[in-house]
Order: C-alpha cells, then sequence, then structure tokens
C-alpha cells in the first residue's frame, strides 16, 4: 500500500519501454514506475496485464483513467489508434479506447501520419504537443532525436510537415550486426574523431559504405580505438541526417527535445553549424502531452 | 570411394561458407564440395576438422597440397596470414603454413592492406590474381560486388589502390534487423523501383536514413510491395555507392567479378551511367587464382 491516489495515469508506451505516472488533475506526477516490457515483445493479449504489473498499487479508487502514447497504439500494438494527418495539430481528437478490465479506462492518443512524402509518427506528436503546452505561440523546427529522429516544422499551433531519418536505428544495427562490431566494444567516447566525421558525413555521405569499411580496416592495421570507431560511426551518420535537414534548420528557430548523450551529440552537430537549439527535457514534454489529451478528454466529457 | 586423385586441393574459406576443389597439376577441377561452416562459426582448432570433412574422400595418397584463400587468413581464422601492402602485385609471396596433420600441407595466402585510405581485403586478392591470369595485360578497373564490395584499380598486372564498400552487409543488417523487417518479407523485384532508388541515392545519398524510414512509412500508408521496398533498399545503397565511387568508373574500362543477382544489379546500375562492364564469373577467376598461387609455390620449391 503507497498512498498513491491518482486521478489519472499517464502512460508512454514504446517498442522497447514502458513508463507510467500517477497523475494529480493539475498534471503533476505523483509516482513513477517502469518496466522493459516494450509493445515490440508483447502479443496483443499481454498489454493489460504488463501495464497492471505496474500500476497496480495506484488502482483501487473507483475507475481509472489511463491516457497512453507511443507504439501500444501501432497495428502490432494493444489497439490501433490510427493516424491523424497533417498539417494540423499534434493532438487530433479522438482517443482510440482499448480493451480492458472495468476498473481502468484505457485510451490511446493517435499517430501522425503525412502523405507526401510518405512519413509517420507515433509517440512523437505528444511530445509536440506537450512542447508547444510549455512554450505556447512557438514557431519553429523541433528535432527529436532518437532510434527514428523527427524534424517537425510548427506555425500556429500545428505541424505543418516532418520528416524521419532512421539513424538511431541504423546506428544500432550497424554497431551489433556488422563487422564493425569487433571494433566499437568497449566504453569512451572520442569528440575530436565525432567532429571529424561530422563533417565528413555532411560533406560526402555518399562514401558512407566507404568510410564505415574504414573504421574496421583501420582497427585492424593501426588498433583505432574502440572510443574514435564509436565516435565515428555516429558523426558520419548524424552527419548525412544534419546535411539533409539543412533546409529544416538554416535560418530557423530549433529546439531540440531529448536527453543524455544522443540529444548532447545533436547539440554539439547543430552548434557547429551555427544554430544554437535550446534542449528540452523529453519526460517533461511528454507528460505536458498527456496532460494536454487529458484536458481535451475531460473537457469533451464536459460538454 | 570416389577414384578422384587430386595434384593439389584449392580452397575458398570464406565468413560464411568453404568451398574446395580437387586440382589437377594444369588447374583443372576435378570434383568440388562444400560446406556452410564458414571461418565465424569456427574456433581455430575446428578448422582442420571441418576441412577434412568435405575434402576426406580425396586423401590417402601421400601428403596432399592444400591452398586456402578467404577468412580462414583472418585473425580469428585458423592461422594468421598478414596483408601484402599496395601498389603491390595482387598475389605476394609467402603463403602462411597452417598447423595440420602430417599428410596435409596447408598454406593460406595473404590478403592486401593499403595504408592511405586504411583498407584490406581478403579473398579477393586471389580472384583480382585469376583475373590477370585469364586476362594477361590488363589495366582498368575491377569491381567485386558482395558483402565488402571491393573497386580494385590494375595497372602493369599490380593493384595500384582499392576501395571497400559495406554495401552488401549494411543491406542484410537493415533488411534483418530494423523496422524495415516488416516490409521486405516475401520475393520478387521491382526493376522500376530499383531503378528509381538508385537515381535517388546517386543525387541525394545524404537523405539515406529518410528514405528508408519512407519505405516503412509507405508500406504503412499505402501498402508499399515487398518487391519494391526490397528494390528501393538496394537502390539507395548501391546509388550511393556507385555516386562515391564514380573516379573509378568514370572513363575507365571496368570489369565485373561476380555471379547471380547482385552482380546484375551492379552491371545495370553502371550501364544506367553508360558504362558497359564486362561479368567474370567469380568462381573462375578464384580457381584461377589459386592455381596462380599453386604455380608460385612449385616454382618456388623449384629453384
Amino acid at each position: 500500500m503507497t498512498g498513491v491516489r491518482p486521478d489519472w495515469i499517464a502512460v508512454d508506451w514504446g517498442t522497447s519501454n514502458l513508463r507510467a505516472w500517477a497523475m494529480t488533475e493539475a498534471g503533476e506526477p505523483l509516482a513513477e514506475a517502469r518496466s522493459d516490457r516494450g509493445m515490440g515483445r508483447l502479443r496483443r493479449e499481454d498489454f493489460e496485464g504488463a501495464l497492471r504489473d505496474i500500476i497496480g498499487d495506484w488502482l483501487g479508487g473507483g475507475r481509472m483513467p489511463v491516457l497512453i502514447c507511443g507504439m501500444a497504439g501501432a497495428r502490432q500494438g494493444w489497439a490501433e489508434a490510427g493516424y491523424a494527418r497533417v498539417p494540423g495539430p499534434p493532438l487530433a481528437k479522438g482517443l482510440t479506447p482499448a480493451p480492458s478490465g472495468p476498473d481502468l479506462d484505457v485510451r490511446i492518443v493517435p499517430g501522425l501520419a503525412q502523405d507526401d512524402p510518405p512519413d509517420v509518427m507515433r509517440g512523437e506528436e505528444t511530445q509536440v504537443a506537450g512542447f508547444l503546452a510549455l512554450n505556447p505561440g512557438w514557431d519553429g523546427v523541433l528535432c527529436l532525436p532518437g532510434t527514428h529522429s523527427k524534424w517537425v516544422r510548427l506555425s500556429a499551433g500545428e505541424v505543418v510537415g516532418f520528416r524521419s531519418f532512421m539513424t538511431g536505428e541504423l546506428y544500432a544495427a550497424i554497431a551489433a550486426h556488422t563487422v564493425l562490431r569487433h571494433s566499437l566494444a568497449g566504453e569512451g567516447w572520442d569528440e575530436g574523431a565525432f567532429a571529424a566525421a561530422l563533417t565528413e558525413g555532411m560533406a560526402r555521405p555518399e562514401a558512407l559504405a566507404s568510410r564505415l569499411f574504414a573504421i574496421r580496416a583501420e582497427s585492424l592495421l593501426t588498433a583505432l580505438s574502440p572510443a574514435a570507431a564509436r565516435a565515428r560511426l555516429s558523426g558520419l551518420l548524424i552527419g548525412a541526417e544534419i546535411q539533409a535537414a539543412r533546409g529544416w534548420w538554416l535560418g530557423e528557430r530549433v529546439a531540440l527535445i531529448g536527453t543524455g548523450r544522443l540529444a548532447g551529440h545533436y547539440r554539439a552537430a547543430l552548434a557547429m553549424q551555427g544554430v544554437d537549439a535550446a534542449l528540452t527535457d523529453d519526460t517533461a514534454v511528454t507528460l505536458a502531452g498527456l496532460q494536454a489529451a487529458r484536458r481535451e478528454q475531460t473537457g469533451e466529457r464536459g460538454t
């Protein structure tokens, strides 16, 4: 018995992780719980149990509203939550109910889709909504580094367009599933190698496959350090993304959403291009976004 | 008892596969054997047994010379065979003996290394030597598509320089270990999608991570066919390589070494740039290369 009695529960359910917060009506987190049971390792019928395993202590006081963003709303998720189209507000109306026991009222936030070029997001729309809730009237470009990095153009409270880059997933697949795995093992980070590779990745992105093999060759021939090898892989990939996203940051107001090392790398990469991107914590914007969805939900109910 | 009594045995031992041929003194294959026990799945002490398992029928007539090219000579292989430096002939002298029972005389061909930019090959040097043996005096550029594609400049019987691209390994890692795996499953090939992606990969290689995610988005939004998705992934990656290798094929005499679909894709890609690259079978050049190494060995012995 923890004594935590939330007004509602906020949930961010990604491919790899599940996080839940016990929330007050005003949007303050009272407690947090998490597990590694991401969408990627669950069958549809396992979602409710996985959630109950971490929020069970907060239940018992009547039917509990639960708002979920992220991959739990994908086709392979708990309940498919569809996509709202851009241009439009980041949080479309129309939460999707997910089947559960009668003591839970589970709703999933829809993703966003763009027709041309084809693109989708699921989870980031809630972060964008949260960023706008924390920064009312903000116009400019948001960059959300991650497994599938997003660049999002905002104007007048709406998402005008966005672009996804598989940069983080490429890093992970190359590091774990190519011959480079022998060169990357260990710890550490070589800032100079990152900066040089970033410049190289921007200048000659077509040479990626060759520069990657050169990392392996150099570690065989001259014992290149794993710290330099890792920084070089990251710099080559992020450099190509920064180059491709040039139209998104050049002369624009840019804000970064993220935490930790990856967001720092993007910040450094943008700073090398003369862009001073403010960094906003991703958990803060996720909670603000789910709180905005909750306000819409209760507002709808009240009318 | 097969009745096959070779003069010597030729072996191509890669990361994934092992192939052996019973050879006459003149370099004709009498029989072939193969297994899937590539270097990647063997401990050092397992190599001899893996080889005996497939060549056992050919032994019994005295001490048998065995010449091996490929990854069996890597640091994690049967015996590390070192690297000869370029510029220089593709087959350097100095075969590395591998420990074995007294009825075998096992020697491994060294790889080739380049200092600037750092690069290595192991196995392809034998194919290059074989190509030169079959085409004496040939000057130009060889392209060897594969897991780690190689572009090799030949002049006056020597390797002047070379460049490796991790293109094949990137394709495999992305197809198996990213979200694209959901979009690629199945059979078939879309030639038009390949050509379009090749052009796109050459023109905007920096957009790779974005174009990859668009494949996933398009299969979610418009049910893009797996045949088109696979062709697009291949075209984007090969397009970037062809663009980066521009200095290797533009205005040059180019020959391709390979068989099957992958070599066909490279041939089509080069043809789109106006380069008519002749295609030579990779097994033929491997055997010709090992025969050249065998001639050097017996020649050395004779002096």
